[in-house]
């Protein structure tokens, strides 16, 4: 007779089975599905995740809760799969099934009518159906509950423990130290000649370079894929089975390599996971943000650096076969690190990205909390903007039209981009500490030791620590937005002869 | 409060999407999952087919049957749901599931001792398991039930309705009207020269070619897709998702050719099919033998004649680019369908092919009931093809070995290859009766009048009829082996100018 921590773990067990099941539909949707197929997807995604959701917040399951919730000793794996399927419980009985399937509907008008409004440059047509998400998504907060502020309900979602006063707090050493940054870098006479990053390469080349980077970084190709989807994207169904895509433009090569270099770092994170946990709490990433932080690490700190490309630069130029001979390793490694100012933040460079996210997060924190209706939402976009980038988008389709998120009903999923990139910088400066001899190993194309260290402090533990904690262990302090301003100024400062 | 017959139906339409998802999973495992996704895919696969067991075989499927069984006035839909659904469960209940999960043990390690005992030409590394598979398919015979022939019990499966007896009649035609055929092709001094069809041609050029055939022949390819696998095969999820897979060798294009068209005839089936019945058998192929009646009608009747030739012998002319110019389409045509002797059956021509299942029926027939012991099999086997193909296999590599179905348990499956045969041909010769002009259409490549007879004597209807049934409506005759023979003496009497 299996005993009730046994019973419990099978239903564990078959979630996330059935987890993996649908990001493999998922992913087919992304990649390979015919156009016509979208009718019967959305019927098995509806099924799959119905039954996920009838066993989390399941009345069995609550009763295995609450038999197990009891002090159970040291077993931290143990204490984990409660803790985590605790948590999912809580906020799936909290959030009635009305609400999730009117959230449905609602979304699913509002990604069509914010493609339609995003084509035509015109608000309007998406305004009455964002109106419908945020009131949504306050009842959503009401329904799982938050001290003060009702957009933490929403932050936890995507990344548990953080609350917008701490994201508000990581972002203040930031906004006082990009800006001034960022003045110094528009204003120095040195620039950089980004034409050499865009000689024309075709597809299949791309592909195959970027793919041979992912190998040497250490991506397993008996352990996934790298296809094409018009998102780049990385979804892990088991350590043994990640899938990554990439999209490919002929005249901006680089834009796809360092997407294959981002996704690989997620990728990289999904293979280093504990295949003897999987199914369980202590087998899955910890959260969006760790995650981001791994895809940051490789395609930033490590893709975009100087020895880096003292390795790849050489193999760039017999890739290209004569076009890229006259570029010197100090001009291309410039141009690949270019700051210029966008509207866009899938354009952003790595200086002025986190600008791009801290707006978001200021909005969504005003417009959950009525402080900022949906019909001024696009003029304080422009002003908001204009504060912190100097510019102003040519209409709303480059404004507050131009990201998808809030349309799926994604608030409080941007700070995890940021969060991403401050761990980065974090775990960089510990991982050389711990590794002194990085560079040169870069230079070399041995990415071993770098890796090693990720799986060991990061990737085997899975959910077993919450995100802070896992980046506290690793890097022997909390979690600290300087690393990465001091990061940003000793990467521009020689660049722009600061 | 919904009815008990659309409680019924939500829990058929449940297993009819559990069953696509499952088609899915099984694809994607033969074309893109890479090697170390084994693992997690048989989870996956034995947790969804799990659910749609337990959903078939449980209680409350039961009750609901037994309360719906009472005659239910003329409504053929609810009838056909009713029929299927208790022919499912009642097997699924008769068969214990310890049963089950043995086979499983069984056949998967049964998988890999065939892939040896054929790699070693080794018989006896084989002979244990097939003897407990033997032992494993008799006894859920006679959990399934039968009147005289174990046998029975297991062909039903494939192909319901169908019995020993009625296979037998159906090959003993074909054995009297082969035998004497055959003789005259191999002893006639006019034979076809073989190697104008085996011109190279590069893999990207075969799927382009193939494809485009597939295209006319009326496959949507936003409803469904071609790719590459070790073994071609067609799954249809849903009548806008249908997924064929081909392999290719650049020395043998027709080979890969007479594939694809074999698949699409699979696909339009599939395509077909009416979605407003997506999830209940009236959405469902009817049966193994009527999808390869399809299959074989596409790849054969139309696919190796010479209206079909007269149209796209030009156009692969032109895709070769010259290494055809001097072949005259008599010379095409009487190559395409050369006959030949072989051991193996998926080498064999038209005329040879059933004689190769007979063959497997006979043997199948006399070891389900213990006519012919394990230990014998391969020296049986090896006396029955030097009676029906006048030749020895020069080991049993070639000779018992040669096929996958029994190790994976698949008894009783053989047969539907033939029925599949035997369908296509009195299906071609009501087609012809209703479509004089069908010979000049296919010349002109316009397959829309046969696909249209298709769609609406067979795909339509689902399982609303038997498979035998259909056929009859179809044709306006019971199943008649006679059609075949009389087809391939009209096909090799002129070419082989007998």
């Amino acid at each position: 007779m299996p005993s009730t921590y046994e019973r419990f773990m099978e239903q564990v067990k078959k979630v996330h089975t059935l987890a993996s099941v649908s990001r493999l539909l998922s992913w087919d949707m992304q990649t390979y599905m015919p156009p016509k197929g979208g009718t019967l997807r959305g019927e098995q995604l509806a099924l799959i995740r119905g039954e996920m959701h009838d066993i989390i917040a399941g009345d069995a399951m609550g009763a295995f809760l609450n038999e197990l919730s009891s002090p159970n000793g040291a077993d931290p794996v143990r204490a984990t799969n409660i803790r985590e399927m605790r948590r999912e419980h809580d906020r799936a009985r909290k959030i009635p099934k009305a609400y999730v399937e009117e959230l449905t509907r609602v979304t699913s008008k509002a990604k069509s009518s914010w493609s339609e409004a995003r084509k035509n440059k015109d608000f309007g047509l998406f305004a009455d159906d964002l109106k419908k998400i945020i009131e949504l998504k306050r009842n959503e907060a009401g329904y799982v509950g938050f001290d003060t502020n009702p957009y933490d309900a929403l932050l936890t979602e995507y990344e548990p423990g953080s609350s917008a006063e701490s994201v508000g707090a990581m972002f203040a050493p930031l906004r006082e130290g990009i800006t001034p940054l960022l003045k110094q870098v528009l204003e120095s006479p040195t620039q950089p000649d980004v034409s050499i990053t865009r000689h024309p390469l075709s597809e299949e080349r791309q592909r195959e370079f970027g793919a041979s980077i992912a190998k040497d970084f250490g991506f397993d190709f008996d352990s996934g894929r790298l296809d094409k989807s018009a998102h780049p994207f990385c979804s892990g169904f088991h350590p043994g089975d990640v899938r990554m895509t990439a999209r490919y433009n002929e005249h901006e090569p680089m834009s796809s390599l360092f997407a294959i270099l981002h996704e690989t770092g997620h990728g990289l994170y999904n293979q280093g996971l504990d295949a003897a946990y999987f199914g369980t709490p202590c087998g899955e990433s910890v959260s969006l943000g760790v995650h981001e932080s791994q895809s940051r690490l490789w395609e930033n700190n490590v893709g975009r650096s100087k020895p880096f490309w003292s390795r790849y630069l050489p193999k760039l130029k017999a890739t290209y076969g004569g076009a890229l001979d006259d570029v010197s390793l100090d001009e291309f490694h410039f141009a690949v690190n270019a700051v210029h100012l966008s509207p866009i933040r899938v354009e952003a460079d790595e200086l002025t990205y986190n600008l791009h996210i801290l707006l978001r997060f200021e909005l969504e924190n005003d417009l959950i909390n009525g402080n900022v209706s949906v019909d001024a939402l696009p003029e304080t976009w422009d002003a908001k903007m204009e504060r912190y980038l100097h510019l102003t988008p040519p209409d709303v389709s480059q404004g507050c039209l131009q990201d998808i998120h809030w349309s799926f009903g994604g608030i409080g999923y941007f700070p995890t981009y940021t969060i991403g990139n401050l761990y980065a910088a974090q775990l960089d400066a510990a991982i050389r500490r711990d590794i002194p001899k990085l560079d040169a190993q870069i230079a070399r194309g041995e990415f071993g030791e770098l890796l090693g260290w990720l799986r060991e402090k990061i990737h085997r533990h899975g959910m077993r620590y919450a995100s802070e904690q896992v980046i506290e262990e690793a890097t022997g302090e909390r979690p600290d937005g300087t690393y990465f301003v001091n990061y940003l100024r000793d990467k521009y400062a020689p660049l722009y002869k600061l």
